[in-house]
């Protein structure tokens, strides 16, 4: 991070982001759920998904391709089952709405499963995978996005990013949390890659025509996770992740998702669609034997051998909690175009 | 494949299969549905997952590791949610049984999930989610299985090569089907390379202190997908199906199933966990708009434009679908051991 970057207690970085996104027309009720979207990813280091999103947010609104006004409204299809229209609203409210209303199907039936449409950039996945978690719930949640990976051998971008987040409840401890896009690299790291003039790692991006490039100046899009030999695997996963969040629910494929310039042009909502699942433990092995299992597979974890001992092995979520801890005592890094834009 | 592979029609081999099945213990029933699972890796080209492991599973029957008559018992826990206990038994009757349940509970609730316990390799993951395509779900499968896979950084085999599988039905047409370890490549290659005396990919596989090597003598565990830059995102996946299939069911951490040898040493049966999931297309988008969703986008997925045009961008499944005809015409290509074992 460059000297200019500011670290901001969260409590202050909560209430000038709320401000920010209701100076831009967004409702209050609704600046709030995308704040505490927005907190969770600039809490745990996830800067990407951040803080530094509310700018992208209120040019949408402002810009009309977004509605500051929306009507959420939620259709109960079956016991554990349900579709709710985000009306293209900011996608935070109605993603935590989302899950919450999963996990109420799951304390009833043992899994919930809720798809969102009509819906926007949700920011990080796993922000509403942890949500989950605190309820003493499994949560899994994907989303599909704007074409920027190929497909296996593919010349054009096909598959968003499309991220695959799940969180599992561990007791007395943060809950285990993944959340990874099912491209090796994000493409911001190629932006950001261009502007330090680094390399890019071998086998995460290709040019125009589709040839992997290390060179973030000609990379135009990304590769699947796997790379050159096993990216098959990656364009599965966002397959996976297409037909839960858009085809199932009834969104927008990722190619034909338009990108933001065109969206501002036409002022055209883009429909991205996500999706959501809860699982009750206390349905499957029960509370007693779930908290035992996943408490002993986190302590064998640990404690196993790593090549390095320098660097020993960690589940996935230790290192964003440990980064977690750091940044409630010395605030969130945040920085300069969106402390300007704040006024910090 | 050797000149010594034999073409057997599948009825032959279906035939035969179950009669060897049956002549090492096992229940007529029983011997029905483990065919039936290895006939659907062997019909599309999976072959390491097909007829060949009627040997594999003959032995563990008569080493007494897996029980030759088990009472399978199914609790239902919630109206979308059970657990049905294996006995010990061949897993495939069991697998079969599991996503019938979940086809049933999504049926009624959209969503659906079965947990087994007390289970044992169930051969192709896809197997049983091909079945929930039939029956015009999407079908989720994961199991966990013995430690063979590094975790990031680790220094010993930790995750088995828990796959995830998935399929889709697509109208008029075979499933989209995706069934994939999370390692990049299975232990069997590394056997296979060995004996062809082949290089194995870079990031592939590890040495027993877990430095990376290409020499599969040399290779002792798998590295997860993603290799030494982002096999975090493949030691995460293998841990998602942990959660599932083992932790969250109540059968064993991979790192704590016995290897075979020990297992026939000690009788002691590996209680593998098998996770299960059926949603239902009519619950969320409605199954007019998921026929023609799906279906679009599989025509825009084929239709994109591959880097080489000699090799066109494919779906999950395609691959295998295509060669299930092939083999459909010309028969199901068996090896020399597997063919002496049947007595063909």
């Amino acid at each position: 991070m460059s000297t200019d970057v500011k670290h901001i207690p969260e409590a202050v970085l909560r209430a000038e982001v709320q401000r920010f996104l209701t100076g831009a027309g967004a409702r209050a009720e609704d600046a709030e759920q995308t704040t505490r979207a927005l907190l969770h990813a600039s809490r745990i280091g996830v800067d990407s998904h951040g803080v530094r999103l509310c700018r992208y947010y209120a040019d949408l609104l402002q810009a009309g391709v977004m509605n500051a006004r929306p009507t959420r409204v939620m259709r109960r299809t079956g016991p554990a089952a349900g579709v709710l229209d985000g009306d293209d609203g900011l996608a935070h409210g109605a993603s935590y709405q989302a899950m919450d209303e999963a996990v109420d199907m799951a304390a009833t039936c043992g899994i919930g499963a809720v798809g969102v449409v009509h819906s926007t950039h949700f920011g990080a996945a796993g922000a509403y995978a942890v949500e989950a978690a605190h309820r003493g719930m499994i949560g899994l949640v994907t989303t599909n996005s704007l074409s920027l990976v190929s497909l296996f051998g593919g010349g054009i971008a096909f598959h968003g990013t499309n991220p695959i987040a799940m969180a599992a409840p561990v007791p007395d401890s943060r809950p285990w949390l993944l959340d990874m896009a099912t491209s090796s690299i994000p493409f911001n790291r190629v932006q950001l890659y261009r502007s330090l003039g680094l390399s890019l790692p071998e086998g995460t991006a290709v040019d125009a025509q589709g040839h992997p490039t290390t060179d973030p100046a000609r990379a135009s899009f990304l590769q699947p996770l796997g790379g050159p030999e096993f990216g098959f695997k990656g364009a599965a996963l966002a397959g996976v992740v297409t037909i839960l969040s858009a085809i199932l629910p009834g969104a927008t494929l990722d190619p034909d998702i338009l990108p933001d310039a065109q969206a501002r042009q036409r002022r055209e909502p883009a429909n991205i669609g996500h999706f959501f699942i809860a699982i009750d433990p206390a349905r499957f092995v029960g509370r007693t034997g779930y908290d035992a299992a996943i408490t002993r597979y986190l302590e064998v974890l640990r404690a196993s051998p790593a090549v390095d001992p320098k660097r020993p092995v960690m589940a996935p979520g230790d290192r964003e909690w440990a980064e977690a801890e750091k940044r409630a005592r010395l605030g969130i890094p945040v920085d300069p175009d969106t402390l300007k834009a704040l006024g910090l």
